[in-house]
């Protein structure tokens, strides 16, 4: 078999200046299992909705700061670099806030459900 | 449905002072996915030997620094914080030195061949 060659980059690269919305780029995708990387700048949540995922989703944060909000808890949970957090599906949760004054980058991974 | 609650830690922490083999710390296992963390501190694969795998890997380096020997390619790639790299199935690949002086860590996302 012949294998195909390694591709890769840099997750701290290529952020643009200025982040008017809130980016996901996909980094990889199979059957079962989308990775992708996340940067935000100031964004939140807008306040009263919540995320309500149909796959189980694990975070990383890797940079920057931000602070999650899970529906039931009565503390927001603050993560700063090297945080990681699996959010099982349907866990509503909402981003309170991400860094103003730098970018805050993420991985996550996008897990189907129903596979625990 | 009633989702269960997050669960977390940080990818930084708990790295022992020691590191007499190198450490393969499962964080996450669904069908056809398996992330974990790996600590290095100046491991390196044995001289001829090769990693020759039947998943594809995706790797990320996190903290500290590497060089990766793929095997056709006349120049090792060196791995510094952010960067990444999908290493299909069967590309034959040895670690050739991590960093002696602090851990190196990494993120591994292995994943179920055949499904590209």
């Amino acid at each position: 078999m012949h294998a195909s060659s390694p591709s890769g980059g840099n997750l701290f690269s290529g952020v643009a200046e200025t982040l008017p919305e809130e980016l996901f780029q996909p980094l990889l995708e199979r059957p079962g299992v989308r990775v992708e990387r996340i940067l935000s700048r100031g964004h939140a949540t807008p306040a009263g909705q919540w995320y309500d995922q149909s796959e189980d989703e694990w975070v990383l944060l890797l940079k920057g700061s931000a602070a999650l909000e899970i529906e039931g808890e009565g503390k927001q949970r603050e993560l700063l670099p090297g945080d990681y957090l699996l959010l099982p599906a349907h866990c509503r949760h909402r981003v309170t806030w991400t860094a103003a004054g730098e970018e805050t980058i993420w991985l996550a991974i996008h897990l189907a459900a129903g596979s625990q």
